[in-house]
Parts: structure tokens; sequence; C-alpha cells
């Protein structure tokens, strides 16, 4: 029997996936030329569908990339020059820290302890930063920082560029795309995909920018977004991408419309609180993050207290329910439950159930 | 009914990938983590597979990226410091030049007119260069050039790292991995594929020629030869990769040793006889190269002569015959027609006998 995914990404396949990928075999669509008419018809759809998802203004541009990793380095090289700042509260957004690092910007952070969240009133940045990169959702620590903060964060320093790493927060987070210049997300967490695709949403002020420093600096060649732009406008890319990927994330975004992103958002509620509300409870188990407007809704980290989470892990795999391990040091202590919208509150039940008899 | 794609990439599928992807799915191999065991084993199997089929010398490492263009700009990043030379006879060859234009590196050229290939004797490479860049096969213009002018290469300049695109040519050409030092291809040509994953080939010389500019420019990051490899010696990848065309590749692979090269090989050379056969004899058409010892076995350029090659290109299509059209400013003038293996001596009799009644 199939077992049940919540693990962090890969992840539980979106249902309809095997349906859309039998289609995309039959239509021969994965032999397509991706300089087609029928690659330019599908990247629109695409684009159109992923618009109406995220509520996007219509000046907002989609790029894709081979992964949400690569869009840490292409949006630094793209949009700064000197300097960037970084919300850091966990392995993801440390390193897109990192990628500053590395690339020779002069980056500064604002770091708080793994399973915290940030309090926006505390954060200073510096007058230079031309970037600000927060993490919606950290997905090593499951802390997520509220859409409110992201916004409250805008208004209080409106000039640098706000670009958000929603990898494992969408669809789910209900960003205000007026509020923040550019997001970017992977599709084998949210979206149920398989891996290999990367989604960056990037705003004119993004563009202006990348525009000005397009022959200043190295700005990513042919993977920059001045490049990634003018392929844009044509619905192209500027390297064959990973057209399966665009396939399946298109129908899929479809199929979320159809449903209704409302109802996704409702349905990812209520199995969070049914997961959160076990862990309160529980003997074997409790959040990790202490503030429970931190916790995450869509990547949910218990602590084991009084066992190897290993084995914790282990029994449930048997029944076929995958968790996914704690991230890094915290391997042997938490247990990772991914609340992507594939994972049905049927499916989340039997979890806490079975949580409940260990 | 289904059409046969002569398409030069996205191509023709191979015959077993649909099988493979069941099983993929049937497995849920798309859902298990990138840093599972499973995928582990699975990247090893890729490893092993991949070396018998190149016949590698064991020292050989192979990483895996978004696509073969990412591997261009990688490459220089992570190999060169100051400069790199070019053979450059079409578009592709041409831009693995402009990656290291953009990236600043002091890049010369030795070119050909579109449509030729190389006199080995006349190229003069100067000291300095610390890569040699060449396309084993120009997938723009059909020009292909024989592994024995590469090992011939080699011979005359043994100190630069040879680095050869055989992004069109793979896995073809027989090229000695003794006589090169690195070689890189993407997996929607001649391993019939779906997009959307480059794979990398790097001997010791150039891991060692990474480790030396390691910490003294930016070598790529998270995406360097250093990183890649660090992951690689776990089987692993820095950022979560394209598995299912990594779990596809791993497969055709082994299907492909299982039939045996020199079986593909063999089918190659006949099948690209029959249509450059049919090519000289025609009154419609001819090859668009001249010297028969540089027209490409894989790729195969054919100059349309007295009519337009979109009309050609549709009354095949409307047979299920869909060939490529030419590149950039030959659209109109040529037609390209793929001899990968997933195209049958069926297949080709059958696009040969429909070209004659044109």
């Amino acid at each position: 029997m199939a077992s049940i995914y919540f693990t962090p990404g890969p992840a539980q396949l979106y249902p309809t996936v095997e349906k859309h990928l039998q289609k995309a075999l039959d239509s021969q669509a994965l032999s397509q030329s991706h300089r087609s008419q029928g690659f330019k018809d599908l990247y629109k759809r695409a684009d159109a569908a992923l618009k109406e998802l995220f509520n996007l203004p219509a000046s907002y541009a989609i790029y894709f990339t081979g992964s949400a990793t690569e869009i840490w380095e292409r949006s630094l090289q793209s949009l700064t020059a000197n300097s960037s700042f970084h919300l850091v509260n966990g392995s993801f957004s440390g390193k897109y820290l990192e990628h500053a690092q590395w690339l020779g910007r002069k980056a500064d952070a604002h770091q708080v302890p793994f399973g915290q969240g940030f309090d926006i009133a505390q954060v200073h940045i510096p007058g230079q930063a031309e970037l600000i990169g927060i993490a919606q959702n950290e997905t090593s620590s499951g802390v997520s920082t509220p859409v409110s903060d992201i916004h409250a964060l805008k208004a209080r320093y409106p000039e640098p560029l706000l670009s958000v790493d929603m990898v494992s927060g969408a669809p789910y987070a209900q960003l205000d795309f007026n509020l923040v210049d550019m997001a970017f997300f992977s599709v084998q967490k949210g979206f149920g995909l398989p891996a290999g695709l990367g989604v960056w949403l990037v705003n004119e002020k993004c563009l202006a920018k990348a525009t000005s420093l397009q022959g200043q600096q190295y700005t990513g060649g042919h993977y920059s977004i001045a490049s990634l732009h003018e392929f844009y406008q044509q619905f192209q890319t500027p390297c064959t991408p990973n057209v399966l990927a665009i396939y399946l994330l298109t129908h899929v975004v479809e199929d979320m419309l159809a449903k209704g992103i409302d109802v996704i958002r409702k349905e990812t509620d209520a199995k969070a609180d049914m997961v959160y509300s076990f862990l309160e409870e529980s003997e074997l188990f409790q959040p990790f993050v202490q503030e429970p407007a931190h916790r995450s809704p869509t990547v949910l980290v218990a602590e084991v207290k009084s066992r190897p989470a290993s084995e914790v892990i282990s029994k449930l795999k048997e029944q076929g329910l995958v968790l996914g391990s704690g991230y890094g040091k915290f391997k042997d202590q938490h247990v990772r439950i991914a609340n992507f919208p594939a994972v049905s509150e049927t499916d989340m039940d039997r979890l806490v159930k079975a949580m409940r008899l260990l």
C-alpha cells in the first residue's frame, strides 16, 4: 500500500499529478521544442494561473530557474552591487546570507536563535542595504513569519528591495505583493510536484534595479534578471527548462484555483490546528516553537520528549506514515510534519491518531 | 496517432521512459527526500551506469546541474581565473565563448564559418589559456568534430583543461576520457528524456584546479566544483535536484547498457548513412555540411533547395513526422533531423520515404 509523505519536500505528490503526467506523455508535450508556440502557450498559461493564485499585480514577471536555491544567488547578483541584509532564524534564511557573503557583498544580519521568530520592531537595517532577505517560512525550524510582520517590515524600510523566501510557505502564505518586491519558491513542497524547478516572482522595482546594474558587474549572465526578462517577454527561457515541471505546475495551479485558494488555506489551518492541539496535550511530543504566533502552519516541528526521534519515525513509517527528520543537529530530537495541500484532512487525522498510540 | 519527433531536443522520448516513469510514481520515489539513503543509492547507481556507458576512468566525478547551459558558466567560474580559449563554429560553441566574456575572462577564439569544421593543425592556442572549450557536436549547424581531432588537440595542448560540450553527441561520441578533462550534456537529446538536467563529467585535474582557485575568487558558491564535489562524495547534491530526471536517466542508461552502446553506435551510423545518402541524391535537399568527415551523425542538417523549409516541415508534420527547423537565420533554409537512439531504423526509413515523396 502506498505511504503518505509528510516530509517537508520532496513531499507527497498533489493528487492530480499522475493524471497530468499521463496527459503530458500522451500529448507528447515533453518532446516539443522549448522554442515552439506550444511551449510559449504553456508558459503564458502558467503565468496567468500563478498571477491569479498569488493575486499578483499585472506588472509582475515570473521566471523559472533550476531550483529556489539558485534564486538566492541570482537575486543577489542581479539586484545588489554592494550590500544586503538578512533576517536569520534558521538554516535556510542563513543560507541566503551565506550566498551574499560568497558573492563578496557586505552582508549584515539580524539573527535570532533557532526556533524563534522575529520582533520586527527590534530589527534595524542600515541605510545602505539594497536588498532585505527574509524567509516567510523557515523549513528547518518550523518558524513562520506572519505576513503582517513582512508587510510591517516594508512599511518601516520602504527603500530596499524586499525579497521573500516562501519556499515552504507557498501557496498558503497570503502575501500582499504590493508590499514585497520579489518572492520565490520551489515546486516540490506546497505544490506537491516532483523536484527540479524554482519559481521567481519579480516586480518592476526589481527589474529597474537589475537594469541599472547591467553592464556594471556580473549580474548572472544568461541567468540574470535582464536575460530572464528578455526571454520572458516572449514567454521563453534563456536555456531549456524543466518543461515537465512547468507543465505539471500549470495544471496543479489550475486545479488549486478550481478548488479555491481560500478553501486550501482553511483546510491548511484546520489540519495545523489538529496537529498543534495534539502536540500541546501529548506526553511524548511538544511543539518545538514556543510562541504560537510563530508556529508554522505548513511545516510543523515537534520535539520528541522521551525517545530518539528516529524510533518514532521508524514506527510511523511501518504504518505508511513518513515524517521528516529534524534538521541538522536536531535530527535526533525533532520530527517535521509537512502540512501541504497534497495531505488531506483524513491523512492528517490518521497521522495524529497513530502518533497518539505511540 | 503519436508523432515521431526528429527534433534536436527536446526530442523523441526513449521507448522505455513511460514504463520507468510509471515505476517512479508507483514506488513513490518522487516523494523521497533528496537527503535519504534511497536518493544516495539512486545517485550511486547513476554514477556507476554512466561510468560504464562512457568508459570513464574511476577517478572521474559526475555532478548534476539544472541544465548543460549552466555548466558553461560553472566550469568557467570554477576552472579559470583569467583566460579561456574557444573553438567556435556555430551558435552553441559561440555561447560558451560569450559566457567567458560575460564573466570577464580574457577569452580568445578560433572561429570558422557556420557549417564548417576545424582543421586542428590550424588552431593556435595562447600559452595562458587555462581551459579550451570545444563542441563535439554543434547542434545549430550539424557539424561534428571527430573525436580523433579532439584527442589530437589534447596531444598538441596537454596543459589547458579540455572541456568538451557533447550536448547533442552523447552517448554516441566515443571520447577517450583519458584525453579530455571534462565533458557535459543535457538529457533531452541523445538520452531521450524530459528536459531539465545537466550532467557534468569531471576528472581529477579539474578538481585540483578548482581546489586551487577556491577562496581566490567567486567559483560559483553553492554550485562550484568544490561544493558539488563535497556533496558528490556522499552521493548528494548541494540543492534539491531534478530527482525524476536522475531516476529516468539511471534507468535509460541501464537499458542502453543492456542493449550495448556498440549496437547503439552502429544503429546511429546506419540511420545517418541512410539520411545522408538520400540527401546527396535528392533534388529538393542537400547536406548543409560540405565536408563529409564533419557531418554530424546525431544532428543532420539539410538545406532545402527550392522551397521554404517551413513548407517542408508542415507537410511532414501532417504525416506525424516532426523535424527541427533551421537554427537562427537559417530557419527558412534548413531542416534539422535528430538521429538519437530513441529514433528507430523503421522511423528513419519512414522519414526518408516521406521526404522522397515531397
